[in-house]
């Protein structure tokens, strides 16, 4: 098991750009955090076979896929299905999510329809997660070394899944830091060679990215920020600090 | 040339989440209205590799791939060179793109470095797009009856050129509308299937998407979007007009 992540987002609200999304940049940083380096990321629409690809795509190209939206009981949620087509295996009703789910709607006094029921669906060989928020189940699978986790879309719902999982989702052995400083009064095209220098130096053990704050002009304000990734949160931190102690004894002899 | 549109965001700070992928909903909100369906979303790391990938597969299922971000001076800012190589072409010194930098950095009495220079190589054959905001030029160009918008990562940047364009960009014969309606009182999986009755009525008419706006419970509230393509603008509000108004009665009709 490596430690390549992928995030899928399923909506066309995203897509048209209705809705920000957010769940993946929530996602990605709490991956970051557990040890991941997530290498792609994915949003495609309310479309089995588009959801279909988007499985397939991720598992090829890392370790983990962890996917929000599609999960309710509208005609148009086919997150399980598409899954369930990338991995050439059957939905079936889970009875684990069937008890959770008939639990939720017990409490509210209403009965099971097949829309509610088609929430518990689930492929073959899933473990149905319990949402403390609401109520269609978060699911997790394993086939061969890839770890598949799919969330729902309601931000409160994939965040409380998550935050449960994430114990389980810790890629040991990899510790992720990072830490950033704002330069003032150096143009970005003006520091670039300075952190390509020190980047070189260390060779792979930190990286240097600068986000300017505004666009170049007079005055300009960029913030640099390092990480690592090392075996332990200590090794990581460290180099974080030295080479930003680097960039910015840098940045002060370019401005004199 | 067809409508279908395909969103290309470079940077290893949206993976990881630190930047939220507000461009892409910017860039997904604008296509939409200028006519175009948004049919996949990409978000690649600053790794020229995947930036490749990440064109080809765009360009592959789309008629209009339009990116942003990885234009700046930095050793990692390396879009134009990730889509050279998909396009199989080399970059140059576009003397349109150095005019613009030149005059920029001009105006701020420093100098033309490597770095800025840099900002001035785009694939062969491309339009250099004036950058009102910012130094880096936005990309166009056109491959066979593929179209390609490279935009910079830095917002206010991203949005003045793509405005600039959108003219250029607009899909004649294509408009489309949305509206929506909340409906208080139903929860989703009760709403399903009347949604789902209303969705088959118009048979690809018009597309309803309800957003449940917290999980259900006893006060439950659905936002529910009605979207529509059609040749005009006045036929797809007037779908979407008609089906909200369809929506409303069942909702009250449920409610008895």
């Amino acid at each position: 098991m490596k430690n390549k992540a992928c995030i899928v987002t399923v909506g066309n609200e995203i897509l048209k750009g209705k809705t920000v999304n957010t769940n993946a940049s929530h996602i990605g940083r709490v991956l970051s955090f557990l040890g991941y380096e997530v290498v792609r990321g994915i949003v495609v629409p309310d479309n089995e076979e588009d959801i279909i690809w988007a499985f397939r795509n991720a598992m090829f190209v890392s370790d983990l896929v962890v996917s929000s939206g599609g999960l309710g009981p509208t005609f148009d949620d086919m997150t399980l299905n598409g899954l369930a087509k990338a991995l050439e295996v059957e939905l079936e009703v889970n009875e684990e999510a069937l008890g959770m789910i008939k639990k939720k709607y017990d409490s509210m006094g209403v009965e099971l329809t097949e829309e509610r029921i088609k929430m518990a669906k689930l492929p073959e060989k899933s473990k149905a997660l319990k949402n403390p928020v609401g109520t269609a189940p978060g699911v997790y699978l394993e086939r061969g070394d890839k770890k598949v986790l799919v969330l729902p879309g309601v931000p409160a719902e994939m965040k409380a899944i998550l935050e449960e999982m994430s114990e389980n989702l810790r890629f040991n052995g990899r510790s992720y830091y990072e830490e950033s400083v704002d330069i003032k009064g150096i143009m970005e095209s003006a520091m670039a060679p300075v952190i390509d220098k020190i980047m070189k130096k260390h060779s792979g053990e930190v990286y240097i990215k600068s986000h300017p704050k505004h666009s170049e002009n007079r005055n300009p304000e960029l913030e640099i920020e390092v990480s690592a990734s090392a075996e332990t949160k200590e090794e990581a931190t460290k180099r974080v600090k030295a080479t930003l102690e680097e960039i910015v004894l840098e940045a002060e002899k370019m401005r004199g």
